[in-house]
């Protein structure tokens, strides 16, 4: 096992991401089980200007998508933004999944020095390939996602951090 | 600019908590603005079955300092897990980033297959040093840091995720 571009990146975001998709089906069934409508927690927030649970999602999944395009030297492929009920929401995941998912190392390893550019909220950043990682994407999917779950869990969902680590 | 087992864990560990530090700066004088109990903010929670702020601020930091020390083959540093004041905090996270600047990165680059073993709620847990870096330590850093933020902003502080990220 060895440190590398590909590795601090892709498995971690799938995996990151499998967790979140399974906390959703967990959801899914508290909906049911609790006659809970959906779309309370899918617009829940944590805050009256916080996102909500779609939102998070929506940007956690860009935000990897985002980063595997860019080490690869391709443009991220762009999605609607049009999700209103867990399976959108999970179908966006599983998207993503597979898109991360058709990375084979060698387009990854290496990006350490590749000049990213980004426009994000009309600001333009500017970044080498590590710093990119570490300093942009993987604060962003980690941040997105457990703040998906913290909407979950402050409403009620019976969760633990071993489903959002994913050792559970 | 390389990517390296230290480039991946000190640095990032640092600025994560430099810029907890510097929301936990900002819940300071909401509090004295506002005319809050600090004590509401510290002892807050997103569940009931969820950990406080000040919990949520000792597991981030055990986990980055037991990172460095056991990827550079050290036994960590035991904290006490009595801090009760922001002040008490802040103090936490300072220590917590001194012990992370005490390393050189000769001690920690070349960890990638270092066995790690962890006891965690009584049960052990083994990884190499990348699967323990990826899997547990930085997932487990953002969960707590990104949980301790959406407590704060839940409670009304006025703090972006530039804030999470330090770039504003």
């Amino acid at each position: 096992m060895t440190i590398s571009m590909y590795r601090a990146s892709i498995p971690v975001f799938k995996r990151t991401l499998e967790n979140l998709d399974a906390i959703l089906d967990k959801a899914v069934k508290y909906c049911e089980t609790r006659k809970i409508e959906p779309a309370v927690l899918l617009q829940g927030r944590l805050a009256p200007d916080m996102f909500n649970l779609i939102r998070q999602v929506q940007i956690a999944t860009d935000v990897a998508k985002g980063c595997a395009a860019r080490l690869a030297g391709q443009e991220p492929p762009k999605f609607d933004d049009d999700e209103a009920t867990f399976a959108d929401v999970k179908a966006r995941i599983a998207k993503t999944i597979a898109f991360l998912g058709s990375f084979k190392p060698a387009q990854i390893d290496g990006s350490e020095d590749k000049d990213i550019t980004l426009t994000v909220g009309g600001q333009t950043m500017k970044f080498n390939g590590v710093d990119y990682l570490f300093g942009f994407v993987t604060p962003n999917v980690y941040f997105h996602t457990t703040t998906a779950y913290a909407i979950l869990r402050h409403n009620g969902l019976d969760v633990g951090k071993g489903d959002f680590l994913g050792n559970k």
